[in-house]
């Protein structure tokens, strides 16, 4: 396995663009660029050793004009977590609910969750790996946004469960391994690696159906 | 999904044993306990936000008192992350030589691996988040056990396609995705949750069969 495949890679920071949807979720051009600041931060040296005057220089602004959008480190990780969390239901709701059998369902939820995990694979990192550090009550909506994804990918294994198409022993434990393996690809992910978001994204599908006894996916 | 299974947990300290392998690896029972007190730090906050101070005041002792064993926090990650990382080349080269069909090495291996990060999650979690925190020379050394445990389990896969057991059609995709399912029990497994060690190492082995397309693994 060379290096740049199961290696931790420096965080590589993603390009700004005004059609991003974190930088548009935070609802103004300067609140924005603090996002994208903040998440390169987290990513690179950790929540607890990141200050607000760090996520203000790296956005070429002064601590007082952060504060202006936000008045705690705290608020910027749930922004980005939320939005993170925010855009997984919305990921795996839309894929799941465009019709088809359900290995065609699974397939395309695997490869849409695959992707947006290897193309932000910086911010889903800190969407991952940061959460204990949110406020209990901020915790508590991130967890609830975390079920729904189960929740979604679950139903898709018991419909396919339902028409014969899959056979899966343990329910609860496999919706989990499809999802673990997805998410894991933040950790390992490296854009300048011989794996495209696409290409991880189709064999992912194939890994996933199999994973769930699909009819003839072994074949 | 309830929260205690997807959830990111708050890192539990692990028990503290003469028997344990991560403090023998220390030499000397003092310098251990440091280990010990440096994996809750670095599970607890990261390693930028820690200090050797905090690791010392874990472990009871003076900021002086550590300089005797460790110069520099990155010493103790260094140790801390060898001794995972050589542990991790063990279990899959143990559990993949004891004989048998390659169906048999692979759940072998994944058995064994699961439960190293279901009942070591905290400090595995230090060893698989804080790499790019090494030293070049030391992250050299890691990324070489990293590729030696790769190579291992990618040798079960080839040899079950070599007799007929197994069908990989990306030999390279499909053991990173096997080791990558493993490896991210450490950010969810809650010791305090339905899964024991072992049943998680029972369901992940059946799931790593059919992800290589083992015969009858479907079934």
């Amino acid at each position: 396995m060379p290096a740049h495949v199961d290696g931790e890679q420096p965080p590589s920071p993603e390009p700004d663009s005004s059609r991003d949807g974190l930088v548009a979720s935070a609802g103004h051009e300067t609140a924005g660029r603090l996002l994208l600041a903040a998440v390169a931060a987290f990513a690179e040296r950790g929540f607890h050793a990141t200050t607000t005057r760090d996520i203000a220089a790296r956005a070429g602004m002064s601590p007082a004009a952060l504060y202006i959008h936000y008045r705690t480190k705290e608020e910027l990780l749930h922004q980005i977590s939320a939005y993170g969390h925010r855009r997984a239901v919305r990921i795996l709701g839309d894929a799941s609910a465009a019709g088809g059998t359900a290995a065609q369902r699974l397939a395309r939820s695997v490869t849409a969750f695959v992707r947006w995990h290897a193309e932000h694979h910086t911010r889903a990192r800190v969407v991952q790996y940061e959460l204990t550090a949110l406020e209990p009550g901020h915790y508590a909506e991130i967890q609830a946004l975390r079920r729904r994804s189960g929740e979604i990918l679950r139903t898709v294994l018991e419909d396919g469960v339902a028409t014969g198409e899959f056979t899966v022993p343990d329910l609860r434990g496999t919706t989990r391994a499809v999802l673990s393996l997805c998410i894991d690809i933040a950790r390992w992910y490296d854009p300048a690696g011989p794996d495209s978001p696409e290409a991880l994204g189709e064999l992912y599908a194939q890994l996933a159906l199999r994973m769930v006894g699909a009819r003839d996916s072994a074949g």
